[in-house]
Formats: structure tokens, sequence, C-alpha cells
């Protein structure tokens, strides 16, 4: 088996590659975040996982491919558990059909895919399915993450509605759960911008859990978008809440935690982003009210910044010295979402400041038109890890912004 | 002249000695915190320093005695502003009647003196005026401030209080000013408890400032202690509430700040507490109150913690795995104020775990009766530093306790 590269435009005019065949059915077999296939999809092709399920044929011998007597024991039951599944997998027709109703499938390497996700190294989906017109990586290059508690009091509720519209004014989408409380605020603050919201479901995007928010979730999809590593009609389960929180603190610039109980899941959404190294926030409320019990605690003992509205978000998310820095630390006119949303400012380094590479990079963009990611690199001479940091850091400047056909040139 | 060597015992019996009447006649002429005066009191005895202002006659030369012509010009200037006042400066009968009603008077070196003051340097108040009976520098050794907005919410003077019975009945003692708002619930908080209480003001002891707070004061006199750096009968103004605000910093093990508008003058008191290095800390609150933003903005940009109860407060002002630290951590039933106060627990060091010092210092306490400071350093064979240092971490783990005639052995 050859190793997996990104392959880039699986999805390209609608219809699915292959591969992302092979990853959305994928999705159907096996619960996201399996070890034993992030392990699997590391080194061989997402076809060839599928066929060697199919077969019940045990991938050879390799790290992660069981060549280890205890590790080939847990392929084997990995294998039984996704075997397990192939009677109710849909076939390519049926995953196509899956794929209507403003429903469709992004794949590790497609222009759609937000390439952050990948820093959660094999724990990365295999897959999103996505519900709704809004651009993701578009969306996540300026987001915060904002979850709490699903028994929101009414100050919490209050001012994650707020915080949220305001994220909105200035320029910044918000990423949060589907759920009651805290993450319904939140998107509802972010419904009155043009700001697109992102809700991350723990199941088939087109599955209204809880069922009093199918009318949230569709006014979601209009406006942003509802994401799910579950394929559609897959319905929730505990766990998957929990491993559903990775890709919330993943998706995003930083994690805000507005109301959380000592005990809340919100807390597991923090931790994931504490071990990305993505900035972690919370919003304090009064000593007296348990729901903020987690907030102050995440302050006290995992350093969690103190934040207490849009401004001091921004401040902390945005690049140092950025234009989103400059207006948060200034209350310069915030920046409108979609028209100027990366409007470089006098406050942004010129061409000349930037670094060697991003300089590189930036001038190896056609001057119309757009390019992929990797034909960017190859033309600047750098490595791909280097090229998706320096388009990261471009994009944020507004020197550049992504497009369908990859990346290209904002006017100034 | 001669440098002042600190001289204990100065006010033993109730009379005032020589250099403490010139103390106590200093604070009817000097502003407490004069920079000219801490300086003079620094290398000259205070008897000598009053006797050249009242001759008019200044000292000669040395560091901060002018000798350069901008300081000598300085000082002229300070003799002038001392002097302006020596036509109301009782007569030393007259000062000796102002110590009557519970009042009285320690000077540095006094044993009732808290040699935490001294970490303020050449900014240590000259003398300190008490009314109540209460042992200073024994409260001092387990207390912590609390302040905040005079115009507190009903959250706030709701928390404040809470927090000050708490740490009342974990047998910490509260410093806090006299104001409305924070400081009044504080106190009041404290006085549910046997913990003393200490208000620090900006104006003379028997100064009912404000009107309304005579029966509070006379309350907190009669639990713990009313102090000031100004001699009785002397007024508040509006410059001596931010002087008074590093006297609450220094008292204590550390400063909490409950409600403070990012204007107040309580975030002076933290910064006091911050350039002390004593822990600071902040109560947070909603972030829709204004009252809770100086709190959030410190917890944000100075590092303060964010603490929520009085079990937070005690594990930051505990030394490392004291009783305290273990009691805040654990939940252990807290210690009671006064009867078991600094009883010492299992998790207290035993005398063979001690640091060859404190071993010494404590082998140097009589097994009956008690001994002063400077006694038990010659008897440990310890400089003054080491004693200090050792006492107070001997009293923090029950071994000894503050009396009258020094320190003594606390029964285990």
């Amino acid at each position: 088996m050859s190793p997996a590269a990104p392959r880039a435009g699986a999805a390209r005019g609608g219809r699915l590659g292959e591969q992302s065949l092979a990853r959305a059915a994928l999705t159907y077999l096996a619960e996201p975040g399996d070890p034993a296939l992030g392990a699997l999809l590391g080194i061989c092709e997402p076809a060839e996982v599928l066929a060697a399920i199919k077969a019940d044929m045990l991938p050879g011998t390799g790290p992660g491919c069981g060549d280890s007597p205890a590790s080939r024991k847990a392929l084997e039951h990995a294998f039984a558990r996704w075997r397990a599944r192939l009677p109710g997998l849909p076939d390519d027709a049926g995953i196509a059909a899956a794929c209507r109703g403003g429903i469709r499938l992004v794949c590790p390497g497609d222009p759609q895919w937000p390439d952050r996700l990948d820093e959660l190294g094999q724990a990365r989906p295999y897959a999103l399915w996505l519900r709704g017109r809004g651009d993701l990586p578009s969306a996540c290059l300026r987001s915060v993450s904002m979850v709490g508690s699903r028994a929101a009091t009414g100050y919490g509720a209050h001012v994650a509605g707020q915080i949220a519209a305001d994220l909105g004014e200035r320029g910044w989408a918000v990423v949060s759960g589907g759920a009651y409380g805290i993450d319904a605020a939140t998107h509802r603050g972010a419904l009155v911008t043009s700001a697109p919201t992102i809700a991350v479901l723990a199941c088939g995007v087109d599955y209204p859990y809880p069922a009093g928010h199918a009318d949230l979730f569709a006014d979601i999809a209009g406006h942003g978008l509802v994401v799910s590593e579950w394929p559609p009609g897959r319905h929730p389960a505990r766990l998957r809440f929990l491993v559903r929180n990775r890709v919330i603190a993943a998706l995003s610039c930083g994690t805000v935690i507005m109301e959380a109980g000592e005990r809340s899941g919100a807390l597991n959404t923090a931790r994931h982003a504490a071990e990305l190294g993505r900035p972690l926030m919370a919003v304090p409320g009064p000593v007296t009210s348990r729901q903020s019990a987690g907030c102050h605690q995440i302050i006290r003992e995992w350093g969690a910044t103190c934040v207490t509205c849009a401004a001091d978000i921004i401040e902390m998310v945005s690049p140092l010295g950025g234009p989103d820095a400059v207006a948060a630390a200034g209350g310069q006119e915030p920046t409108a979402w979609p028209t100027r949303r990366l409007a470089a400012d006098p406050g942004s380094p010129s061409r000349d400041e930037l670094d060697p590479d991003s300089a590189r990079v930036l001038d190896a963009l056609p001057a119309r038109g757009a390019a992929g990611t990797s034909t960017i690199a190859v033309e600047a001479g750098v490595d791909l890890d280097t090229v998706l940091r320096c388009l990261g850091l471009l994009a944020g400047h507004g020197f550049i912004e992504r497009c369908d056909r990859g990346w290209r040139l904002r006017g100034r």
C-alpha cells in the first residue's frame, strides 16, 4: 500500500472521487476518532482501507498495521467493529444521494477542507459532512469557538448572544455545538449579523437533535454551516459529544468557555483547545452561580484568559500587531463581514515587512486567478507545512483569500 | 546624629518613651509617607528629628539630609511644611492624653509593631495609632486584606461578607478600610465570627468617617482594631486614602479585590500588594457589571488570581504545605479563631522536619513564659532577619504564638 497523499480537489465539480467516496463510506463504518482507523489512514489510501475492510483482509505489516501481536489483535477487533456495520453501508449511489438538499462532503486535501483540522494528527476527521453553502476554510480563518452549559442562566445566554453578535459585527465567525443553552444563544447572537456561524453536531447534519432546534439548524445552514463527522441520518450518543468536541476546538482560532459547571462537557472542549495550543478563554460570572464555577476554575488553574467582551477575545486570537489586534486595542471601527472582512488596514505589515517565507509564498500567487496550495508550495519552493503557515498568515493580514480554486490575491 | 536602631519596648507598660513620644509628635507634623521624613528617620533618631524641626535647624550632611543643593532645597520645604503645624502640636502630656479611651500608639520595634510594615522601607509608617484591644502582630500573621468599591452592588456586598465570615471561621483576620460598600460588608462579615477584623482609616481612629460608621468602628474596636497613621482628631482628605492604601496592603498576607470599577481606588491598593510581592487576588463577577470590571482587568492584565471563596484565598496566602494550605485543598475541618487558630494538624511538619534555623529558634524559646524577639535571636545565635522569618514560620505551623511579652510555645 502506498502512503496517502492529500488529494486536492477530490470533490471538485460536486462529484465524489474514489478516495472521497471511500472516506464517506468510512464515516458510516467507524466512529470518528478511532485510533486504529486514524493510524491506518496515515499509511494507506482510504479506498485501500475500505477494500481491506470489505474483504476482511487485514493490511500487511508496518507501523499502525499491527506489526506486534498486541496491535494486530487491536486491529482485528477494529475490523470486527467496522465490518459489523457493513450491512448498513449505502452503495456509491446511496452515498452520492446523501449529498443532496444542501448536504456535501469535504475531505482532507479538498479546497474546502479546513487545514487547521490537520493539527489533530491521527485524530483528524476522516471527512466532514456539511449542510449549508458557507465557505468553511474561509469562515474558520477568523473564528472563535464558544461553548458552555446546556443549563445556561439568563446571564449566560445574554452574554453569549451579545459576544457572538459583537464578534460577528467585527467579522469573526463563531463555532459551537447544537445544544440548548450557551450553544444556541451563541448561534442566535451570530445570526443577527451577517457573519457565518458554524454548528458542529454529534449526529448527522440532517438529524435535528435536540428536536426543538430543527429551525435553528436550518437558519444556521442558511447563514453558515452545520458540520458533522457522522453521516446523514446518524443519531447522537453520549460519547459522540465528547469526540465531537475536539473538532469544535480545532476548527477555530481559540475557544471561549461561557458558563460551565465544574463537570461540564465544555471543559472537555477547553482541554482540547489547550492541547492544540490555541488560546483558551473563559467569561467569568457571579461566584454565587454554579454555572460559572468551571469558568473560574480554568482561569485559576489552567491559565485560561479572563475575557469579558468581543474585543478581549479578538485581542487574544489575532496575530500580534495584525489589523484585528490593533482594532481591538484601539477600539477602531470594526471590520464588517463579509465585504471588508480581511481588509488590510494601516496597522497591517507592508509587503516589505513580511518574513522571507511569507514573501516568497505571496510572490508565488498568480497575479490573476487562483492557485492550489500544492502548486503555490512548488512555485514558492517551500514545503507543505510552511506554505500552510504562510497562507494562513497572509490571509490573516488581508493579502490573500480563499476561493473555490484555492487561493487568490486580494485587491488592497 | 546616630543611626536609628529599633527600640523594642518603647511603649512597654503603657508609658511612651522619648523616641515614641517623638514619633507620635511626628504623626501630628508630617503627612504619612513623606519621603523627606522617611529618609531622615532612616539615619536619625525620631527625637533628634523632632528637635531639629522645633529648632528649625536642618540636619547636617549625609544621604537624605540634603547633601546636594536640590535635596537641601527639598528638605527646607519639608521643614517649612512640618513647622507650619507646630502650633497645633500637643505637648507630651497632650500626646499621653490622646492615648486613652482604648487608643494607644505602637512604634517600629515595639512588640506590638507588625514587622511586615518594615517591608515598606522608607515609606514605613512613623507610628500607628490603634483603637481596640486586639493584638495587631498576631492578627496580621494570618490575615487577608479585602477592599473594593464604595458603590458596591448587592452581589458584591453579599459575597464580601460571606468570604470574610468564612475566613474568620477558618481563623483568618481581615484587613480593610472604613468606607461604605465592600469595606463595611467585609467587616460586618468578619464580626459575626470571633476572628479579629482590622479597619485602617485615613483619619484619626476616633474620627467617625463616614459618620454613619461610628457604630461599626466601635464594633471593630471591640472585636479587633481600628488603625491609623494619623493622630486622633485628624480629619480625612482625598490624598490620605491613597497614602493609607499601602498600609492595608502591607499589613496582611495578601490582598483580595472584590468589586472595583476600572478607576477604583481599590486598584491602588492592589498595586501596592503587587509591588510588595504579596499575593494579589480578585473575585470575579458578572461581566455586565461595571463594578466588577476592575477585578476582571487585574485578573487578565496584572495576573491577579481569580478567587471565588475563602478556601481559594487561604490556598494562595498559606505557606506551601502548611496546615492551612492542606485544609484549604482537602476541605478539612476549618481552624477556629481564637482557641484553635494556629492548631498544628497532622499536615504540619514535625519538630524534626524543621529547617536548622527554625529548629534553633524553636529551641531558644523558654519552656515556660515568653521571650522577646531579640532575646530569642541572641539565644538561638541567629540574626534579626532570620529570627523574624523563623518566628513567622513557627507561628504559621502552630508551634509558637505571640503574646504581650513576645513569643511563647503553644501546647500541641
